[in-house]
């Protein structure tokens, strides 16, 4: 893999941050990366681990003489921080950003994009349930989607380098718009989010059942469930806050659902029942092909 | 791990089974294991596999000089199963089963126990979402959770010799009354399920978002509820229709969180969002030290 960017900037050192830069030095994808994150902490962390090439105690030290910047914060801390960098950004520089939600970003980030500067959104489909630089791997992005999600005007070439170092950090990338983007999302990640933070908390709440119990015999269907569910907070917080609309929209469908299956059980209705689980079966069959997960029994966690 | 059974019959043979097989054989806790299975495919695959000492072709051939009879059948069938072998229990034989309800088996299950017999509910929670008797393997139940549901007289050398088994089996066992055992199962495993069950099927029906791009695009969120969607459709049918008040009642807490919930992102209470989600990953973190899970990110799927 050759070089594409002189010098990425990448703001905030979380996760996907610490996997971009990882993923960066594996196939060599550009000259020099600069780190910077709000936290002293963070920063002091980076350093250690020698997460950047080079960690900058200002926003505008990391970002100046760069040719690619990406946002790694939280969704809700994206337009304040494209105000503070804006007066530093090189022309022709590109800035991209991994956000779970782009039509918010786009609103929030791109007024404060200066004339002969690239604007293009990004969301890597990746994550763990760990967050901070420790948590980063290289091989985090191998095999995911990445989406981008070019705004009016967005310059073809800078859209393709783009598309090249997603696809050097080992991405298939796919492009589309904002709204569309926000749904897909609504559906296949930020409910479904919402729904597991649900039932672990009622789990907790339910004082004849023990949190030993719970933790115990979780085993079975609630173990999931928590994984998903120790997700980044402040993270998950704005992406509810900030693409509102289409999750609640896939919220109001769920419950419709849920109703129609608790009645089904309430009246005793096996067939309904039988006919809607081998329907979702074989929907996961369809993720498997797709090649989205592995099909070793209880997600290859080992026979531990 | 010495012989704990002269002879153990497995009816049914699916994953539950199948894994029982194996793991006996690799503790050496059984003389000889039969083995039965109603359909006739079914029992050509296990004769096939090497799956139990002899594959009977009635339930009788197989129950006749069992000292252990364990019923691995969908929770509905047990009833009619129970009636079908008990004139051929041998007097100081103890039946055990596997289901994930525990009240409704014993009340369909209990009346059908000849004197003499013992009759001692059980429930490993483990499974895969694989089914069928090539999904076993011996590793299932270490170091998963038994659960024991001893009945009103059920005689304690019988129950220990069943605890027996499933630590020789790898499981850790606890036992608690039929009622609890149901209500902590709705908690933990079938109210997720059904919620899982739920949530794929709203993906699947979202005509604006196409299935491909729902499966595509599921690594985040989606993609762990489809393999909890993607168990055995007979199991679990029979698992809520067996345990309707306890999954009822806790599907009712669910949903009046979930619109609290909801109503948090309607009118933009970041606090409180971030205060649930900061509560439940604490649990998560709960289940991570009590061993139940491991703390490789995403499950450690490995970085492919």
């Amino acid at each position: 893999m050759s070089q594409i960017y002189d010098r990425v900037a990448l703001i905030g050192l979380g996760l996907i941050a610490s996997s971009m830069y990882w993923g960066i030095k594996r196939a060599g994808l550009a000259g020099e990366v600069t780190g910077f994150a709000r936290s002293e902490e963070t920063r002091a962390t980076a350093r250690r681990i020698g997460l950047c090439d080079r960690v900058c105690d200002t926003v505008q030290e990391a970002v100046d003489g760069a040719d690619l910047v990406v946002l790694c914060v939280p969704v809700g801390a994206m337009g304040p921080l494209a105000q503070e960098i804006a007066p530093v950004l090189m022309p022709g520089a590109t800035v991209s950003d991994v956000g779970s939600v782009k039509r918010h970003v786009i609103a929030d980030v791109g007024p404060h994009i200066p004339e002969g500067v690239h604007f293009i959104p990004a969301h890597p489909l990746a994550g763990t349930e760990h967050s901070g630089p420790e948590s980063g791997f290289a091989e985090l992005f191998d095999n995911r989607w990445c989406l981008l999600v070019p705004v009016e005007g967005s310059d073809p070439e800078a859209t393709a380098h783009l598309r090249a170092l997603w696809e050097g950090l080992g991405s298939k990338v796919d492009e589309m718009d904002a709204d569309h983007h926000d749904l897909v999302l609504a559906v296949t990640s930020h409910a479904p989010h919402l729904i597991a933070y649900t039932m672990v908390g009622v789990a907790d709440d339910l004082r004849r059942v023990t949190d030993t119990e719970v933790i115990q015999y979780s085993a079975a269907g609630f173990r999931d469930f928590t994984r998903i569910a120790a997700s980044d907070p402040t993270m998950w917080r704005d992406v509810f806050l900030t693409n509102k609309d289409a999750t609640l929209e896939i919220l109001g469908r769920f419950t419709e659902e849920l109703f129609a299956l608790q009645r089904a059980i309430r009246t005793g209705d096996g067939e309904q029942l039988f006919d809607y689980f081998t329907r979702t079966r074989a929907i996961r069959r369809g993720i498997i092909d797709a090649g989205q997960d592995t099909d070793a029994p209880d997600f290859g966690r080992g026979k531990a």
